[in-house]
């Protein structure tokens, strides 16, 4: 976790109060069960949540304390907790295991953690809506390879964004519902010492679903798609920050990211507006993605269970959803403020002399009975003049004065080949295809 | 591709004909919805079918010569089909892009992999669920970090396989459908030049859903997550292939892999029967894995789009569908005639001397009013020596001969905590979970 | 293997026939080895190398049909050339096992790929060394986040390309060194049954060196290295790729891939020139960088050897060498052919209004003893209007009419900051620290 | 960084106080040069380095809050640096980019940690090579596939461990030459406003190279590299990690994790002893290994550079070299206090009926004129029998019985073939070529 991509509400998930504070929960939760199977005394249960009653203090340092005598994290946090209950408390975790307690609680977590990406996505959503709409119909020309292709609208690029992360909420609501389980299944899953009507009990007061086999531990595939489709989430924001990125740029800066007063480009160069912003998001996805692999790995665990797997969640559980809350709520930003030129979006789609309308002229000899490959090369023959001369010369006027091309088409028909409008007739078709539900 | 690792029904989707001829049927099909719409006459389309319904051969190497020359493939395609088709073949394509072809193509390819995996994923269920069965309440003992920890079942091992490989297959559903869209929008996505019901035709046709914004690509966060869930499977057959391993060790030996009578473990041992072929799965999940951090990186294209992605899918789409159909279909003959060992598996729940039933004399004692922290001290002081005598003293034994513990339990109380059912009373349940529906 | 991503001497490395001769020779060499140590008759040795000089052709189809039988890949190479060569064949593999033979093969394989891919960096390296000084001194806008800094060369560009690819090749040395090792050690590796001068006169004929200690297995750690270092290459080579690509966006088009005369750009837009080659590259330098994190999971082997790394290293093997070959070759081809346009670099040099020099007045303004604060005030204010004029404004003429700037510095003072060749002065320094040796 | 994970050394390379003491050290040095060439007065370096002498406290958190006007950390340093040493400090930084303090210092940093990193290896050398010694002839079985192979000895195993650190050594010393170099080259690498005079007066002080051709940054390949390197140490970690995991498993049961009087194993298991430092191994051994693919990404930075790197190695450069730090001083803790259990060898060995020995007497056979085919037969046959028996019956005296074994061999002849001490004749050659030096 590194503090400046670090948002309060997702960090606290993963501290030592909020876990030891869900252990608690998830082991009176237990208790109250087994006592309601008489399997407990009632006392036990009361004495436990009377003292949660109290809102007591979490004391992690005294319960690390412990663990550095026992070696283990969940008998120091009985131990402690029964220091401050008191007797009763010896009928706590009754035919449970570590991990029962452990991966329950990972999956609370994991679950919060998800709701926050949720909410995150949802307003990074409605921004994306906002500036889409917004931009609807402003015109800039769009580009494959790099290179002038047909006019788009500004508006269609953010409805690109709008339907990727729209996509990417329903697979994180795919990925939370695999991730949220509950399993009380005992030392190796088989519910030898604890009836599973106590699993069932604890994993409906948390909001989760029962982990239908567990083998002392939740199966980590679970967790394997969660981080994988955190990674993806992450590429997507890769995707529209080196979009932003490239608006930026001092040639096409076609949009900019918001330039605070204060804000220093450069300790030399004070006349520089940098994308730092997208650029630090273009870092970032790597980082969240990278977590895909080592959870990919976490799957094949020896026989009932290894430990191998949690070391690398101690990493990438804080650090791809923190990381990933940091980028989409920076991301939000970076949209929501962005300054965009239309004039110089205009600017830039003029400059390649009308190259851009050759594809309906092509289209238009094509109709008119010319063959595909004549086509093809009146059209180049006069895109190349226009291109060599660096956006100088005029496609629309060197096409009304070629002999071959003026044979098939007469020059009003050449001339609406060159109309902007032509090419957004069907953005509201698209709008509402991305926009509705 | 690796011949050895393939199949040929995944393998045909990705040759250069089935390929071609997908293409024909997304030409053929948008052409008809032109005609319909009026903007080609309707000898095009028929010119097109008749010549389709002829069943022609498709001619590869003339279509790659072709290609040598104009260095572009669907152009080289287009020509060649009117090499065949005829004049009326110029009406093919208008107003369409490259991409629309390709990627609508890979989406069908992408699709039909998905279904054959599918298949394969059902047999591979079918193939568990009978061996789960089979071995229901064959007891072995259930080991945590490698150690022996409780008994579980034979049958409960395959059933946790089960219900992984049964999530796996709702986890490639989503997928699926996340990766089955259709774009025919033109050179930027505005269907400047292509009416979006020509799309919605075609779509129809090969049975895929309308891509609701595209920009002369589909999105790659589609396949990015595709093939991120390959990778998860892929993991998942990892962890089986993991458990046979170490089930087949010379110490273990509880299962072994099929071994063929012509078969030859070893040069140099011929009594050695090796786990190969769950070795070369590890290996292989390696692999289909390892599309995964490529196809992430995919997904950020420049601008409306850059063709980085073809490479990278022209080795992964074969290679990680190929590979997953054939380490899915190894992995369900290996279960399939997997020689289970019931009279080693027991063998093995013995040797330790009874030490595995050390939980429920811990519980006991606590029950009976020990307090958890003596109960424990009690249990472990003997569980040592038997620890220590390699199983050859008796936890039983040495309990009843214990004066703190006889103190607390009678001889009967601590015998009847030595016994095997009682860890099976729940596998019933836990099948019926894991196999209901 | 993709073949349109594959040259033939690489490939040729990895086909059946290749192996299978290498295999002759490690089987034929240690033979000669045995025989000279009175193990095996010297009319053994004689028979395989008479045989071996009629250049036999390899049937590759009679060996796999014998491996269909024997599902043993190194016994049914062996009975195959026992039915060729004869009785005397059977003293052939005293005392070796499978892996003497396969993994020296494979060390011959990689360190016969990593000489290719020398050569292949030895080309690069020349292209990149004569373009670089063609351009030594042309001047370009150096740029930071996208956004214009200050002047550089391209031959500067070029020399950091240089650079960075002969730090490669120093890489490439060592990881073959690491590759190029022999094992001859039997079962275990622990040259129970053959004598390690074996190994030492195979490993001196086929140019390797004596691997320390080997397990069956030559470590994996040699090769998880190897593949890691063919990363590396494919990063640079990404590097280089994307900068291309950038010079050749619409707006900025200093540089250009080569256009060939029958070459189409797309089938929509016949004026476009796309850089695909540098596109390829850059999805082509994610595939080999993929095969990293395989070939380090393959590190791990079970004791003293599992085949899991086996099914890795069949696709990797080929794929990234392959690959990484053709994209060295391929990225000497885009340099050796690159379109330069000087005209257009200094067009773009001097778009911003001069705002490149803004670092040297801020100097110069604080050396006449402006403070740091103030100097980047009365630039920054200056600048500012510069760039909100979209380069319309001149800085020179904004700072020339500044009574705060002309109040620390003279007219002509401030006109010396604008010189470009000021910035070159250390050019002929730095390009003799890259192209020295 | 997990603070679990974390030692105090490693860790406190990554503090703000060193960097920021890095920062000084850089900015103070280049003083000093520009002073000696003239640029800036003597006085000025007097004054930076008199305040040094007087160990200021680095006040983190009043250039922290200057950064979060600023929104740049290198202005926000200079700025709090002039503020305690007073007007002469406006001549630190001329002529430099913020980048030429950055990423020196990061190399710095890096080159600090390979150091650590070394004297990690060469302790957990030292001690394999002890270990090694001790058990130069302890008689274990060699395993290939998990299965009963040859014996080896567990000095061999420790060997093999020793001579695969001592190559990661060499791969680290590689590394640690590729990352240390010095760059103050200024805004974009042109050495425009400085002397590289300066850079080398640096580079010298801070015992870096220099870098032969920077572009602002430092090239990104040479933190690939390094990165990539810190991968494969840890994959060789977690190849020994899986060696100890499995060497402890219950039914092998040869060596253990030392395991401390007031551990405990399980919360409900009181007689479990699980390597669980070795699985957290195994955990660690992935995450050090995820940052390879990020480095390698953060390669193509856009033209002479961008910033997508820095946020990726604030993550990477504290967690690989912190997290590989605390995995190699676990790893040589593990080594150190093994338990070795050599009777326990001895039975293992000896569990399966002398198959170990089945490939001498295949040798044996062959040389006596028996054909290979014909040996593989005979052994095999007899070699079943025994292993169906799991271990019950002898292969030797199987042999003994068989006529056409006897035919060939006789009984004492064969006897000889089932002596341990002829594996191990080769042990002194492989420990000289393994230790030597």
């Amino acid at each position: 976790m590194v503090p400046r991509y670090s948002r309060p509400a997702m960090t606290a998930i993963w501290s030592p109060e909020t876990r030891f504070g869900i252990w608690f929960e998830i082991e009176a939760h237990a208790t109250q069960a087994l006592a309601e199977l008489g399997v407990v005394p009632e006392s036990a249960t009361k004495a436990l949540w009377d003292w949660w009653a109290t809102k007591p203090q979490i004391d992690v340092a005294a319960i690390d304390a412990i663990e550095a005598v026992t070696k283990h994290d969940v008998i120091a946090f009985l131990t402690w907790v029964a220091e401050n209950v008191g007797d009763e408390a010896r009928f706590m975790h009754q035919g449970m295991t570590s991990s029962d307690v452990l991966d329950t609680c990972l999956a609370v977590q994991l679950a919060r953690a998800a709701d926050i990406l949720l909410d995150d996505l949802d307003q990074l959503l409605e921004v994306l809506k906002r500036r889409a709409y917004e931009h609807k119909l402003t015109p800039t020309i769009g580009r494959s390879h790099g290179i002038h292709a047909e006019p788009v609208t500004f508006g269609l690029k953010l409805a690109e964004a709008y339907a990727e992360f729209k996509r990417n909420r329903e697979r994180l609501v795919f990925a939370r519902a695999d991730i949220a389980t509950c399993a009380i299944s005992g030392a190796v899953g088989t519910f030898a010492n604890i009836d599973p009507r106590v699993e069932a009990h604890v994993a409906d007061k948390l909001g989760l679903a029962v982990e239908p086999v567990s083998t002392q531990v939740i199966p980590r595939d679970r967790h394997a798609m969660f981080f994988a489709t955190l990674g993806v989430i992450a590429s997507s924001i890769e995707r529209l920050a080196v979009e932003i990125r490239h608006l930026q740029r001092t040639e096409v800066l076609e949009a900019e990211e918001y330039f605070s007063p204060g804000q220093k480009g450069s300790s030399a160069m004070p006349h520089k507006r940098n994308p730092v912003l997208t650029e630090n998001l273009t870092g970032l996805a790597r980082m969240v993605r990278s977590a895909t692999i080592p959870a990919m790995e976490n799957v094949a665990l020896w026989h009932e269970r290894d430990i191998s797997h949690s070391s690398v969640e101690r990493y990438i559980g804080p650090d791809a959803t923190i990381t990933l809350d940091f980028a989409l709520a920076r991301l939000t930003g970076v949209v929501d403020k962005l300054l965009v030129y239309p004039a110089r979006m205009q600017k830039n789609l003029d400059r390649m002399g009308g190259l851009v309308h050759s594809q309906r002229v092509l289209l238009a000899l094509t109709q008119a009975g010319v063959s595909r490959e004549d086509s093809y090369r009146l059209v180049q023959r006069n895109a190349m003049k226009v291109w060599e001369s660096d956006g100088e010369l005029s496609l629309l006027e060197l096409l009304k004065a070629d002999d071959e091309v003026t044979a098939a088409l007469s020059a009003q028909e050449i001339e609406e080949k060159f109309d902007l409008d032509y090419h957004f007739k069907q953005v509201d078709t698209i709008f509402e295809r991305v926009f509705a539900d």
